[in-house]
């Protein structure tokens, strides 16, 4: 079934298979920290992260958000349909980290009064530019109806996982999602988990990001192995 | 008339009047080129910009574009109304330069088939940063109402303008715009001259900015008084 990789990311492979509109995508347990760029690697990460976005995927359609899952193949491999993507990272805001802080001097933690969505370019040699939806059409990398169901269900999607996440008493602090075309239909691609999803302890405050975790006294295994029956767990 | 000074910018000063609500803006003949950072000056390029800004100003207000220019006070003065300003700088781009050739690699001087806006948060201390809509309301900089109508008016000054440096052979580029509360309205301010206009020559690409205008071989200030001679000259 699985062929040539075709692509790999930070946290991901992308193989080919015998149908060319199916792809097989592989987790890795690597983690590129940021500070130093040293490559770490998370034991069990991959698999964590596999079933959760397996779960996370089917709760979206659950909720009438089309995604590109189609079934999970093994601990660390899903089969996915094979959208052409749009070069674009959405991310929804919905607490002060990052790019807020850094840049625009919030106070790290602010609950933000209403999200904030940005669009990045996702670029190969250099970091991601943020953009606007001007340019992006402009660029002719979406239409301006294409950007506009993107941002509607960037916008639903946050709120159906700050939701989610919520009851189970974590915080989503801001969540990167990806898009694609499939059969005329744009569906969400890329992954639903940890790596993507930025979560903070409601209580402690806790981050569940791979700096912090393997920052922590406690091993990072564990940390995520925990987070993962949290989630996991039926509310 | 004239009193403290309020604010002293890249090319102009402010000066408070005897009446809150009214101040006056002086026009410098000062030039920054953005290389390496010195100060340079084009002899009568602040008059330049002063007779044009008001007779642009004017112009908009044809256009029922309302401004904060009330009266031209003196060769390089003109009385404005105090607005509340909103400390983001709004840019229309026609023609790609600047950030889309420099961090985007669009081909300096393409046609854009739509005008694409951004938007800048003004800070004192570092470089403006491009921000959304999203943010702005967020900071608690405009509201929504707010920004919408300034995304409108922006994209309606952009077209009254460059329709008219058409018809004076010339391209509006781009333009940065800034706009400011004064009794319930959003009004124009700042200035709109050669400083914010980005304007190039239609047949022959020359640029009219100043890093340009000063390494051409013709003397910087006749090249703005040949320009201004252009632009007012009734078509």
């Amino acid at each position: 079934l699985k062929k040539k990789k075709l692509y790999e990311g930070k946290t991901k492979k992308n193989f080919g298979t015998d149908n060319e509109a199916h792809l097989v995508m592989e987790f890795k347990d690597d983690v590129i920290v940021s500070d130093d760029g040293k490559k770490k690697s998370i034991k069990g990460k991959g698999e964590i992260c596999n079933e959760l976005s397996g779960y996370l995927f089917q709760y979206m359609e659950s909720y009438h958000i089309q995604t590109h899952f189609m079934r999970t193949l093994s601990e660390r491999e899903m089969l996915v349909k094979n959208l052409d993507m749009i070069p674009i990272e959405i991310v929804v805001r919905n607490i002060a980290a990052d790019k807020l802080t850094k840049q625009f001097n919030v106070v790290e933690g602010k609950e933000l009064e209403c999200p904030i969505t940005e669009f990045y370019l996702k670029e190969k040699e250099s970091q991601d530019s943020m953009i606007n939806i001007d340019h992006i059409v402009s660029f002719g990398h979406a239409t301006s109806d294409e950007m506009y169901t993107i941002q509607r269900t960037a916008s639903k999607i946050n709120a159906i996982l700050k939701d989610f996440f919520r009851r189970r008493r974590l915080r989503l602090v801001d969540v990167r999602l990806e898009f694609g075309r499939y059969k005329g239909k744009l569906l969400l691609g890329d992954e639903l988990s940890p790596n993507t999803c930025r979560l903070w302890e409601l209580s402690t405050g806790e981050r569940y990001e791979d700096e912090h975790v393997l920052q922590a006294a406690r091993g990072s295994a564990e940390t995520y192995q925990e987070l993962r029956d949290r989630i996991l767990k039926s509310i």
